[in-house]
């Protein structure tokens, strides 16, 4: 069946689709770039999605139980764009269509998280929608096995395109979906064979549908320009026990004289392009123009939701006080008040029998109290989970027969499984966070920098923070990650010297709405820090001083985590020379620079030389310590290669990380 | 058959199976850490592939046609050390097995490239040997099709685990393979079903034959204990037209207590497990020890290549003396004499005509003259061929049917593109570059520490280097980029600010052997920086002084790339209000860092005040020029926040870095 015969079979679908089509051409040629044939050949699927499927309701965006749809092929942004202003979200003005890509107007070129209401998620770096979708699925199945089917119970939508499919994050999605049994997950892919360099043959021979089957999902296909066609696909999707793909093969740019080409994968912006594709399409309205009645069959779309919304209201007002209160708190990134307390009594036991632990140790000492008051915590590992120390018992673990489980056995999905979590967090309800080693942030880094630039509170676990991982060598241990992360915007990088600290630092990130946290924690043991107790969270000042001079202040030492015990006996060595040395311990750099310039000063007066101590590179922020906010003279103890293989101990020794090392610094710097 | 049989119906297997299992055991007790479960299981497979199949000659480690063996599994590092011991390898003695995992040791605890010959490249972070093991493959056909099947005609082999195809890089690795048939590739499967937090069922259900079937490759199966099995599924996948997989069924830790569980994954250091399993392996000598004829048949294995070497040496020696030296220079990473004034032809026409235009057009006309000398540059892009700019006409494109091509169309797979061209680098003869957006280093990254960690040359061609990019917004506007790359050791990030530098920085990165470097681009045109012709490489020193103040010098304006040009025009300004302002430009901080005190105090003499003008993060490195360096008062124009969508221009302005913005922090200084 051709898409010509199609406009004359079925009319109605086809004029709803062309408002579609013809928005997104016209709001492209009007910023003269983006990506118009997208849009285009995949306005159908979207159409019947919308018409026939989608449970939501235009005029209250934010109902939780709405299906959620995600564009992962975000480059192609018109198609949501058209959709919710077609349906009537009230943010999604016309002038915002007209204002596409512009300053300040919410149509942002890739659909941008926060910005419009109806966009679940940041799309544009290709894989991330579809690996996003996974944490969506699991949090669905997962509220739903805990507050039953009237309060959660929806879908999850995708589409997707060859580019999404292309990119390796895909196959750990496909995998985790899979493996989890995610039937209320629906990949819709744009099946359309256009990449930007030409047809998909050129790079790819895949047959995504065996790929999709080898991993468990049903497999369902459809003429993507055929309503009846795409109706019937969706429909068997959603009555599937798994996964499932939804194979539409489509015509990118569809009508056009560029469709089928890598052209109209691009901006169509030849206004006789434009127009003999209307002329195709029979629309004769001029740009931006949407004729009254389909503006209001659409609309009438937006609505079809409203009834079910309010029937789902109503049964959350009738639930008891506490559990609604709940409810609502868990969707509000809240924190129940009990929390202080329990972080308090961790610190206050931690000073009482101060004991040798490694810090991912002290982490799952606070995670331990954490979880039984943070109910709505979900942990996880990428296949590390006694490594990172991820798991307290209370959790359970989330599987098929156990939705109820708190924990996620990610498998060795470092990407994945970041891109779930931002998923997890999107989807609001639960509060993700899981672990891996610090190198392998590497792997995860794409969604880390999601989540920073879409402001969501994950939180990283990164254990084996440095060359002190010892014998698995350079490949294992980090140098430059938390460079990485402090120079990402919007992130905390929490790197704590022992369990008070530790604590503290997880108290923060918990406290935080719209920021993800990396908490960077060592393998080997450290001696406690902290020794006396105070019921104020230090390390939410980012830096303090934790050992004051003795005598005539002479030198500052600085040092984070694992460091600030070489800190803390370089000190000793220095007082025991006459030395006034105090340590300042910077457990999270960003915290310490938001503090007012007389806080910073009282920590870091003007005068004493200092030194920094961290065993990674000196590019991870130590030049503004060290060189800037009134320094004098000073020097750094630290990485300035790649690690090696053997022994913590003899790492520390071989590159000169040592309490020996910082007292020589000093003593040449004074 | 289960293995005790195997034990007695292939004595002669077994034994030499079982030196390599014991020296495993033996190794990782003695270190106290490590991987003894993968080494045993899969030490049959092995040992079949080096008796009947590799094709190798222990004392010509170098052997440029040798069969490559890539252990993707890196953590079971043991498996090639005690192969490379029994066969014969010089450097791999019996005290360096001894000494596995400790300081100074060419046994790390992951194999690490440039330690141990036979170590072909850095193996450990999951997936990445697989992704490698395609630009070896590459190489091989590429080079087989330019210089015939006498000169180079080998195939890769790669050992894989469960968590190497868990990562999704090795979805980017077997598209690639099965798209561009890849015939002489043969993974061998390690299918134990056992991961770190226990069975992989735990977190996959993949169907790994079907998969990989269908993606193009052929899958032949084996009981991974048989000889006899394993022999007829590898001869079978050499045999194949496509790229094979061998599923090779093994116990882990094979014999032990721990067989089969996630503990025989890790370290075996119980003295009775070790004892108990000698006794099953029927194995009644010490540790360490190997018996002298069970050593003697190993090294027979080793030299069984000898005699093919020699006469692959004396067809190299019988080439044409040209060719023979131009073969020599291509795996020496030798550079053709004639560069050097075609690079310095492209920077005189650049001064005698100047022209505005974008630094990565720039970089496509020093391709232009690079590629038809420099016959060894591989180029490609991740589908952004036309945006990154890096396909020149004459290279040809790398295909099944035209394997003498020179560009890759590496589809939507940016970390695949990046370990395949580790993978190119390390085969040697091919020379690496390839493109993508600088946002998406993010997707590339783990390759990319990889290239630096291991020291090889490979160059990453990194265009839409800042909110230059415009419309498509934050998702595709590098801003921290240059901080991750510039904190990586031994990378060299060039950043240049006109067709004059872009050549000299393209110079000095073909000039390197043992450094990785990324070229960061500009998608928005560029008026040229350099007026006046030099036949000195500027770049070369990392930061040099552009444009004099005039009259007394009051302030040094520091910048990179696309910013040089506002910080001309600042200077223009500065000048015009008698302010004297001295302009540099820092294409290459790690390089201006390698110069002598002497020069860099030229360049930046104490005095004048300072800012630093960069379309990214101050963390790229900044704090050192603007801090240290003699600094006195120094400022900054840069980002301090992801960016927005809109056109180039209007981000500018609105993140207020500008020519005036520049004005106006250097008035505020003096």
């Amino acid at each position: 069946m051709d898409y010509a015969s199609l406009r004359t079979q079925h009319p109605d679908h086809w004029r709803l689709a062309t408002a579609i089509r013809v928005l997104a051409m016209d709001a492209v040629a009007a910023a003269k770039s983006g990506h118009s044939g997208m849009p285009m050949g995949m306005a159908d699927v979207a159409t019947v999605l919308f018409k026939n499927h989608l449970k939501f309701d235009a005029s209250a965006p934010d109902w939780a139980d709405r299906d959620r749809f995600i564009l992962s092929a975000g480059h192609g942004s018109m198609l949501i764009y058209a959709l919710l202003h077609l349906t009537g979200y009230a943010d999604m003005t016309l002038a915002q269509i007209k204002n596409f890509r512009q300053w300040g107007a919410i149509t942002a070129g890739h659909p941008e998280y926060g910005h419009a209401k109806g966009v679940e998620t940041t799309t544009g770096p290709l894989g991330q929608g579809i690996a996003n979708s996974i944490g969506f699925a699991m949090a669905e199945e997962h509220l739903r096995a805990r507050w039953g089917a009237k309060i959660q119970n929806h879908y999850t939508y995708v589409i997707a395109g060859d580019g999404c499919l292309m990119e390796g994050v895909s196959q750990e999605a496909i995998g985790l979906a899979g493996r989890h049994k995610l039937s209320k997950l629906i990949v819709l892919w744009d099946d359309n064979g256009i990449t930007i360099d030409g047809k998909v043959s050129l790079s790819d021979v895949t047959d995504q549908k065996a790929r999709f089957a080898a991993s468990g999902w049903d497999v369902f296909e459809c003429d993507g320009h055929d309503p009846v066609a795409i109706d019937r696909a969706i429909t068997a999707a959603k009555a599937s026990a798994r996964p499932a793909l939804v194979a539409c093969k489509t015509h990118i740019a569809v009508g056009s004289s560029a469709q089928d080409t890598s052209k109209g994968h691009g901006a169509l912006t030849d206004a006789k392009l434009i127009a003999d594709t209307r002329a195709v399409y029979g629309w004769e309205h001029g740009a931006f123009e949407i004729p009254a009645d389909i503006k209001a069959e659409w609309e009438a779309i937006g609505s079809r939701g409203a009834t079910e919304r309010a029937e789902w209201e109503a049964r959350i007002a009738a639930l008891a006080p506490a559990k609604r209160a709940e409810f609502e708190r868990i969707f509000a990134r809240g924190l129940p008040k009990r929390l202080g307390a329990a972080i308090r009594a961790v610190k206050k036991a931690a000073i009482e029998a101060p004991k040798a632990m490694a810090s991912r140790s002290a982490s799952e000492i606070v995670l331990k109290a954490v979880n039984p008051i943070v109910t709505d915590t979900m942990g996880g590992s990428a296949d590390l989970t006694g490594s990172n120390n991820t798991k307290t018992e209370d959790l359970g673990v989330f599987d098929v027969d156990s939705r109820k489980g708190r924990y996620v056995y990610w498998g060795i999905r470092e990407h994945g499984m970041a891109a779930a979590m931002n998923g997890m967090a999107l989807h609001g309800g639960v509060r993700p966070y899981s672990g891996t080693f610090m190198a392998f942030t590497d792997y995860a880094r794409p969604s880390m920098r999601l989540s920073a630039l879409m402001g969501i509170p994950v939180v990283y676990v990164m254990t084996h923070d440095s060359i002190g991982l010892g014998e698995d060598g350079p490949t294992h241990q980090p140098v430059e990650h938390l460079a990485i992360s402090r120079a990402t915007p919007n992130t905390l990088v929490f790197r704590p010297a022992d369990l008070v600290e530790t604590a503290e630092a997880w108290e923060v990130a918990l406290e935080q709405t719209a920021t993800p946290s990396v908490i960077s924690l060592s393998r080997q043991n450290l001696a406690p820090a902290r020794s006396q107790n105070t019921a104020k969270n230090l390390v939410a000042q980012g830096g303090y001083v934790l050992a004051e001079a003795e005598g005539k202040r002479q030198a500052i030492l600085i040092a984070t985590g694992s460091e600030v015990e070489i800190a803390l006996k370089a000190r000793d060595l220095l007082q025991a020379d006459g030395i006034g040395t105090r340590v300042v311990s910077m457990p999270c750099m960003e915290l310490f620079a938001q503090q007012d310039e007389a806080y910073r000063k009282r920590v870091l007066p003007a005068g004493p030389v200092r030194v920094g101590i961290e065993a990674a590179v000196r590019a991870g922020g130590w030049d503004r310590w060290l060189l800037g906010e009134r320094a004098r003279k000073s020097d750094f103890v630290g990485m300035t290669s790649f690690g090696a293989s053997a022994p913590a101990e003899r790492l520390y020794q071989e590159f000169g990380i040592t309490a020996e090392a910082t007292v020589a610094k000093v003593k040449a710097l004074l």
